[in-house]
C-alpha cells in the first residue's frame, strides 16, 4: 500500500507536514536554530510506535471482550550521542485502568503486538533495543 | 539524550499524544474503526525521516551559504502487505526553488544527511530501501 506526506519549511527550522489530510508543525529547539512550534522530528518515531503498537492493543482487547476504562503508553528512548544520532533503546510502557482485568490477556494482546502485527516496532527493532511492560491499574 | 511521548486512547481508535510540549491526535482510517481524526500513526515515520533529513539539508544549505526561496519534500512509502505491515521501500523527494542554486552543493547536503546525520535514515534503512532524488526549480 503506498502513503506519502507533503513537507514544507515555513521558518527557521520549523515545517508544515500535511499527513493523511491533516497538518502538523513540527520545529527543533532553539539551541538548534528552532522556536519549539511543534515537535522534534525524530520523536515523531516514539508517536509512531506507542500509537501503533496502542491501536493493536485496543482492537485485541476488544476482541477478547476484555472491559477497561482508560488506556495510555508511555514511550522513552535513548538518543546516541555518536552520529547519526538515533535511538538505540526504546521502551514503552502499557498502562490500563479498570476492575477485574485479566493480565494473561492484556499479556497476550501486547506480545501479539510486539512480535506479530506492529509494523514500526518491527522496523525500529532492526537498530533499537525494544523492551515494554504492562502496569494495570484499579 | 532521554526523550517520552505520552499516549492516551481519547475515542474508537483515536490517541491524543503529548509530545515535547505540543499535542497531537492520531486515529486510524474508518475501514479499521476509526473516524480519521489524525494521521494514522504509521505515516508519522514517514514524517519523522522527512523533517529530520529536512532540518539537516536547511541547516547545511545555509552554513554553504546556499540562498534558497523554498523547501519542500515528499516522502513517500510502500507498506508490505504481509504482517507485521512496514515500510518497505521510502522514497524521499528533496524540492528546491531558488535563482541559480548549485547542485553540487544540495547533492552535498543531501547525501551527508542520508549517509551521516540524519538518525531517523539510520535507523529505517535497516528494515526499508530508502531512496532520493533531488528536483531544482527556478
Amino acid at each position: 500500500m503506498a502513503e506519502s506526506v507533503n513537507i514544507r519549511l515555513k521558518g527557521e527550522m520549523a515545517f508544515d507536514i500535511e499527513i493523511d489530510g491533516h497538518h502538523l508543525m513540527i520545529d527543533s529547539a532553539p539551541e538548534f536554530g528552532g522556536e519549539n512550534r511543534g515537535p522534534k522530528p525524530k520523536n515523531l518515531m516514539l508517536a509512531s510506535i506507542g500509537g501503533c503498537t496502542g491501536m493493536d492493543v485496543v482492537s485485541m482487547l476488544r476482541k477478547m471482550r476484555v472491559p477497561f476504562d482508560d488506556l495510555r503508553i508511555e514511550v522513552s528512548g535513548n538518543i546516541t550521542e555518536e552520529h547519526p544520532r538515533h535511538f538505540d533503546t526504546i521502551h514503552i510502557i502499557y498502562i490500563i485502568k479498570g476492575l477485574n482485568i485479566p493480565r494473561d490477556k492484556v499479556e497476550t494482546a501486547v506480545n501479539l503486538s510486539q512480535e506479530k502485527y506492529c509494523g514500526v516496532t518491527y522496523s525500529l527493532r532492526q537498530s533499537a533495543s525494544i523492551t515494554h511492560e504492562i502496569i494495570i491499574e484499579e
